[in-house]
């Protein structure tokens, strides 16, 4: 399972950084989701190995203009690049009265199946590989986060349960393990989930949009190997600004994940005003972020960086690549 | 005069191009004005010196997505790098009806002033140092072109008619030269554009939006130094793809030019298909636009690049920076 963000800045874009979007991708295959949609996405994509015509859902966690403003030209792209695939975009219903009314002032025409799906507590779709889910965050509009899980990991035979029941190895063995239902020729049915169980387990990412309430994230993150989600200030900074734009600090996103013992934390949408190198003496520092978060999460941390991507291994290791 | 490229691929970015954009600024000064706004306009303009905040107008020349998606974006921006100064937008109607319905679905609020005027062949307003007039197009959706003429030129006193009026040198002709109209004690009334001339032949550069028919243009060209139009495909290519998208080829372009003995002529808008460099035998390439138009365009040629800048100096030349 594969993480790429194609921009980490909040608000407005940065020589360095692009609004908001992330893939997430399958460890080997081409399909892929992405995760929000920012001004610049497609041109950001064009600086990496993913294929728009192999993305097969858009996940837009919210409808502020720096996580959506690159939905019509990504489409439009991937009209004129001839796709054909059917494509799903899952958001706040406003998502889709943004799209339409674009689409009809602008004469913008998709010939491919696009689908929308308003997204509630109850999402469970399957694409790029990953089963899909969702939970709703604060947010000064209605925002949401997003769970992926592997959804196509291969199943083992209980094999000691299947000779229990008198079964033998052959063709029974062979359906049971594909995930398919079967009768015998004595009419007992037998069901694949009864006999068969995950090779391994599955991994879980959970993309954040914009909050300021990472608790309400403890049910979505359950079993997550990991976490990304905005810090756009630090601490200090979070206080100056006032609580009305509702993001979080590095702090409060670095307590919530070591309370639910996340194994990995990726943090990413950071303020403009966070810079990598000092140009003025009492500019603020992207480490800055990193520093105050270490304080209070001891699992695995990263700071998202525009082009970065990032494995989640078998055994749940982030490991940069 | 100074001419700046932000983008000058058709339809979609590619990894060297970006989709239409392009700035227009005095010789002196920061005040400049943008023709079209293709996504991700905000972003190239982050690799130039021109500062969003000193931006005085926006010309759309139509509401295809690649002149005017990268709007919303370059809008907020403005808004949260603190913008208070006015802004004017200028294009077909549906250009307004597009920002507002964005504006509205996207919660995207504005307080600095944005003015809106829907363009026709009455359009005559000055900013960032320009006279503006515009004519009509013909493409598959409404399309002007912009004429842009240097609105600054010092004024010269006709010192001759002057003193043949009795006039001496004092107050008076301080008055007269800054364009003041005035009373003499004697009770006469005289008017600064009977007394004065321009100082010089003021600029002027047409820039035009997507248009199958040149000739459209032999009004405003008059008297034009520099003439931007696009050159979407070379003539074969026209004729392979047919009419339906309403655009030029080199040749089409180059020949009005030449008619109508416009002094320098940039092309661009070219279609993804053409490459600097080959990577397979029959790729097209870009240069095959710029042979193409030097058959029939016998002025100065060139050919748009992304952030390249051309001025048109004083004697109307044009040279690139």
């Amino acid at each position: 399972m594969k993480i790429t963000f194609l921009g980490t800045s909040s608000g407005a874009p940065t020589r360095y950084r692009n609004v908001s979007a992330t893939a997430v991708q399958p460890e080997h295959g081409k399909p892929w989701v992405l995760v929000d949609c920012g001004e610049a996405t497609q041109h950001q994509l064009l600086r990496t190995p993913l294929s728009p015509l192999k993305l097969e859902a858009i996940l837009i966690t919210h409808i502020h203009g720096d996580h959506c403003y690159g939905l019509p030209g990504l489409l439009a792209s991937c009209q004129l690049n001839g796709r054909t695939a059917p494509l799903t975009l899952v958001g706040p219903v406003a998502v889709w009265e943004y799209l339409q009314a674009v689409m009809q002032f602008t004469e913008m025409q998709i010939d491919y199946p696009l689908q929308f799906l308003a997204v509630d507590e109850r999402l469970d779709i399957t694409a790029g590989g990953f089963q899909i889910s969702a939970a709703a965050l604060s947010h000064r509009t209605e925002c949401w986060a997003y769970r992926l899980r592997e959804s196509q990991i291969p199943l083992q035979l209980d094999v000691q349960r299947l000779r229990a029941e008198g079964i033998s190895p052959g063709p029974e063995y062979a359906h049971l393990q594909r995930g398919e239902d079967l009768q015998l020729a004595d009419g007992r049915w037998l069901s694949s989930t009864d006999f068969t169980r995950l090779s391994r387990k599955p991994r879980v990412a959970v993309i954040a949009g914009d909050n300021d309430r990472p608790e309400l994230l403890a049910g979505l993150c359950q079993g997550a190997d990991l976490l990304v989600h905005e810090a756009t200030y630090t601490a200090d900074i979070l206080q100056q600004v006032g609580p009305e734009p509702q993001h979080s600090s590095a702090e409060r996103v670095a307590r919530f994940a070591e309370q639910q013992r996340i194994p990995n934390l990726i943090l990413t949408h950071f303020s403009p005003r966070y810079l990598s190198k000092p140009r003025r003496s009492n500019d603020r520092l992207i480490c800055e972020i990193r520093t105050e978060a270490r304080q209070y999460f001891n699992g695995q941390l990263q700071l998202a960086e525009d082009l970065a991507s990032w494995l989640i291994s078998r055994d749940g290791m982030l490991l940069r690549l």
